[in-house]
This record gives structure tokens, sequence and C-alpha cells, in this order.
């Protein structure tokens, strides 16, 4: 199979070789052979060619079995009136794979409740998965622009969705239901948003063919309430580009670390992009001492969603758990393990 | 001063008639005349009169000292396809009286830290305000409408705003925090949107007239974690009606339950509107179990903000505080007291 590798800025390098290395030995592990081809993205790219996504990057990510990122952006590139971002790159790569379908699962490691800034009881079972749309919305969606109103500037985004790109969001995440709990939360602000209401319009039309699965409509304002206060009510949550965002950074306190969380970003023709949802972490990088592990999962959800390989993805995660159980810990989850070390830790624990 | 209360849908009833008792134990005690009339507002004006904020209830409004508004919706009126809703009401009278500046502060009082779902480490000494821009962003830009593409329908919604908004706004957030620690949080999502890099611009203007304050920008989803991981981080929180929507409801987890928290919404022209930041809890209306310190609060800053009664305003906040100490508790705060009952707590400390 072959794997591109994208490992931009801040700690992504650091983080994407931790996975290479796991990815390495599960390979050897069950015989497969994984080839790995390295391209530019982000402030990187910026910095050697002027451009965030280089065509070229663009190119063997579309003929590419999978894609693995780590992370793009940093305060070098920080400039707000800067004309091209690393963020650029992160968001046409997205675009331009056409990966519509962001999977954030959250799960809580019993371990790690102890590092949560959430009491136990409300942690314990937390298993949820964001389906976070990933290419329309405020992020995409035009005129985004600034223009002269009066004589002061005036800057515009525009939320966009059409009946499609909700339905096959949607249905994605009554699909992944049924080989869950069988709930559905979709996430919206239909008090306020027409957007929101084309959004709950399909999402009740969407459940009809889902007999077998709940639907409950949530309000964005109360659903970021629920998701700290009671987290064991979620199963699957449904939501546009922004709030996903929002909502997921949200959820990775429940994991005790931004570190911990994996993410898929699919869409059925391309072969999918796997990144972790934390960033560059400038502060932290260059001193390997990120947390390898949202990576490493992200790695595993490759091996699951575009290559077939369940057993595989499955001795990633339970060596990760494992490996956590018996107490390692990077800083970012109050121990010392370096990267590196850490990384050891789960290819150890492989089998 | 002539005050002018619009009790709304669901609890909305409950919780400003206790309010009201409130505010008549404290006009006794010092010796002030308010007169209270009361108008239509959402749902119940939708059945009344056919319009979710009569003419007749925004004049009053406008010539009124202050508003004291309950909670507007509920089920009844929530078919997404309805023409009118409850929520058009309280967006139009937002938007009639031009309060720009919705102020919601967030305490957390120590005998509630143990109902909170948040470890107490995290909690001890939170006092952060959010001051959240009301009138523009997603709620008021246009277009906001529904259309056909290639035979399908299209949502939009149109998230604008103009130096000037963001100026006031952000101006506000830095008069406030030199009467506090002095220190600002921007939230907005620059990496992404076009206004939030207009914001983030305007902000770091508006910084240099306040070298006493420290600025800080941070991302909408760095800021949703850091509320529930670091919330003592945070003195003055800013930002645009969406974010800042989604931020108070999280936050007030931290208060332990959304019926804690007061807020104010101020220009400078009209009298001020007061309102808990809770909604309409249709599922406990009519029962008399809600809780009405959110009101009750808010009514203090009502006397604070636009009677110039700070002593008064003291005197509710000191009484709900030591109501508390002392062990009164609605349901929602793991108690049983009525609201009746809250509420005579409250004035029994009065002094
Ligand atoms: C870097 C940024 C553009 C990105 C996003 O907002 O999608 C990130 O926050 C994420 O969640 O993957
Ligand atoms: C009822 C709704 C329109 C309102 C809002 O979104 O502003 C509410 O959630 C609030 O926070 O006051």
């Amino acid at each position: 199979a072959n794997i591109v590798l994208l490992p931009g800025d801040g700690i992504g390098p650091e983080v994407v070789s931790a996975a290479v290395q796991v990815l390495e030995a599960v390979g050897q592990h069950y015989d497969h052979k994984f080839v790995f081809t390295e391209y530019l993205i982000g402030g990187s790219a910026i910095d050697k060619t002027g451009n965030p996504l280089p065509e070229e990057t663009l190119q063997a990510c579309r003929s590419a079995d999978a894609v693995l990122l780590g992370a793009v952006g940093g305060p070098k590139w920080d400039d707000p009136r800067a004309s091209v971002r690393p963020e650029q790159g992160l968001l046409g790569l997205r675009k331009g794979l056409g990966v519509f379908a962001n999977l954030r699962p959250v799960r809580v490691h019993p371990a790690l409740i102890e590092a949560s800034p959430i009491k136990s009881d409300r942690l314990l079972g937390v298993d949820l998965i964001v389906v976070r749309e990933l290419t329309g919305g405020l992020y995409f969606g035009q005129p985004k622009k600034r223009d002269w109103v009066d004589g002061q500037q005036r800057a515009v985004d525009t939320l966009e969705y059409t009946e499609n790109e909700i339905e096959r969001i949607v249905d994605l995440a009554f699909r992944l239901a049924r080989q869950r709990r069988r709930k559905v939360s979709s996430v919206d602000k239909a008090n306020v948003l027409e957007s929101s209401r084309l959004w709950r319009e399909v999402a009740n039309r969407v459940a009809q063919r889902y007999p077998d699965v709940t639907l409950e409509h949530v309000l964005v304002d109360t659903a970021a309430m629920r998701l700290v206060s009671v987290p064991q009510s979620f199963d699957v949550i449904v939501t546009e580009n922004m709030f996903g965002d929002i909502l997921t950074d949200e959820a990775a306190v429940l994991a005790g670390s931004m570190g911990m969380l994996p993410s898929a970003s699919l869409n059925g023709q391309y072969g999918g992009l796997y990144e972790p949802i934390h960033g560059s972490a400038p502060d932290i990088a260059g001193q390997g001492i990120a947390n390898p592990i949202g990576t490493i999962l992200s790695a595993a959800m490759l091996l699951r969603y575009s290559l077939g390989l369940e057993q595989e993805a499955r001795a990633i995660e339970k060596a990760v758990d494992q490996a956590i159980t018996e107490g390692a810990r990077t800083r970012d989850l109050g121990g010392s393990l370096t990267t590196t070390a850490m990384t050891q830790a789960i290819i150890e624990r492989l089998d």
C-alpha cells in the first residue's frame, strides 16, 4: 500500500515519524508492505515553494491509498494580513480530496480519568464519535471577502449547505450508529440559522430510512453544555463544519488531552486523510516530548478505513490501551515519557 | 423607575415573577418605586397576536428604563418550516433596542463546586465574564435565505462584521477589564474566517489604547477546550455572537447549572435588556420548580447598569450568595426547593 506522509509544521514531523514506526512494526508483524513517500504542506511548504499546498502534493495524495498528516501552522506564519497561510494547505487538501466526512471518535481510557478535569462519574463509559462535515459551511462558502461600507471595512463569511451535502454526511452518521448504540444526535442552531433549518429537515428525512436508529436534534449551545455535563448521553454526533471544530476540541478534554484523539476524513473516492485533532503545538515543537498517540491512533484508523486491515488496526488500539493502562505517560498526561519512549512502549505491546 | 416585564414562554413567567418579588422587596427596603408593566413576546405573543414581537412591546421597551425578560420558545412553536418563530421576537428585540453588548458573568459559588461536573481544583476562584456581541454576525447577516442550485435546495447564512461593530464591543471589553484583572481574551477563528481576521486587526488596534491591559487571541476551538480545562485562565472574554452563544452555555457548566447565570444586554442608548442565559425549559414549565437565580441576578444587573443602584444590586447578589452558602437548592442544584421557596430564601437574606 502506498501511503503519503505530510508531516507539516511544529510537532507534525515528530508525531508522524512516531506513527510510521508503529506502521512499520505492524507491517513486519503481519507481513504487509507499506510504501511511504513524504510531501510538503502548510508553513514548511510556504517556506520552500511559496505555496501551502504544492500541486505535486495534491496529486500525490489523490493517487495514494491513504494520507497521514501531522499538523500545520505556527506563529511564524500567523500574520492575519498575510496572503498565504498554512491552514490554506490543509483546507485545500480536504477540499481537493473531497473528504466531506471527518470522524472523530472520543473514548475515555479508564486509567486517564484521573487526569481529566471532569469528574469520574461523568466520564465512565464515555464512547462517542463526532461526525463532522468537513468540506462545506463557513470554511468554504462564498463570498468570503472584505469590502467597504460607509467608509469602513466590512468582512463577510458565508455559511452554506445544499441538501446533498447534508444528506450524505447525515446518512453516514446513521450508518455508523447502526454499528454502535443506534443513537444519532444532530447538532444545529435551527432557532437562528436557515442552514440549520434545512439541516434539520434533511436529517428528519434521512432518519425515516433508519427506523431502528433514534434521532435527536440538539441546539449547538445545549450540545456544548451536555458534552461536559452528561457526555455519556451521546453516541454519534453529526454536525456541520464549524460546530464540529468547536465541539471536538471541547470533547478532547474528556479524553484527558488533545494529544490523544485521532481523526479520519473520508469520502469513498480517494484514499482518505488521517490526522490527529491537535494542532502544531509550536511551544513544544522540536523538543521530542509531544504525545504521539493521536497520530498513532489515526494510523490505526487508516488501516481500518483505507486498507481494510481491521485486525491490524485493533492491534494498534490494543497496544495503546495497554501502554496507558501500564502507566506510560507523556507530559500532557502528567508523565515524563518522550515521544520516542511512548512510541516504543506501544510497539513493544503490539501482538 | 419604569421596568418592562417580558415573561415569555415556558418557565419564563415563573422566574420573572420571582425576580419581581425580589425587586419589590429591595424597593421597600431602600425606598425606591419600581413601576412594572407586562408585555407579550415569543410564542405566547404569537398565540395572541400572530407576531412574536408586537409593535406595542417594542415601543414599550424603547421607552422603559429597563427590560426584564424570562425566556422564549418551546416545542409548540418548533416546526422548522414555520414562518414565525418565538426566537424572532427575542432577536428582533435585541436588534430593535440595539443592545450590541451582552455581558455574561460566570462566577462559581464555592458551595456549588460539589455540584459541578468539573473537578474542584479547576473551579476554585473562577471569575470570568463573557462579552458577547449581540446584534451582528450570523444571527443577522444578509442574505439569510433558501434558493435552488442544480435542482436541490441550498440554505445560506451570512457572517458579517464591520470595523465599527467590532471596535465598540472590543472597546467595552477593555473598559471592563480595567475594573477587573486587566486581561482580555479575544476569541475568533482567524485561521479560517475573514470576519475573524478583521476582528483580530481591530482588537489589536483597540488594545493600543489600553497599554495596561493584556490582550490574547484565542481560537474558538482552543477556547472551548480551555474553558473547561483551565477556566481560571480567563478574565474578560470578548467574542462574536455565535461563538459567544456556544461558549456561555458551556461556561454555565462551571457554575453548576444553567439556572444560575444572568445576563445584561446594553448599548448606552436604551435602558438595557436583562435575561437569564437559560432557555424556556418546557420540560419543567408550570411545575414551580425552576431555579429563579439567573433571573434574580439579572435583576441585580438591571439595578446596577440601568438604574445606577450599585448598593441595591450588591444586596441581591449577597443574599443569593448567602442562601446558597446556607444550603438553599432548587432541583437543578440537587435540592428540592420550589421556585417560590428559593425566592423566599433570598428575600429573607436581603439587608
Ligand atoms: C487548523 C484548522 C484550520 C483546523 C480546522 O479548523 O478544521 C483544525 O482546527 C482542525 O480541527 O482540524
Ligand atoms: C434563544 C436563542 C435565539 C438565544 C441565542 O442564540 O442568542 C439563546 O440561546 C441565548 O443564548 O440567549
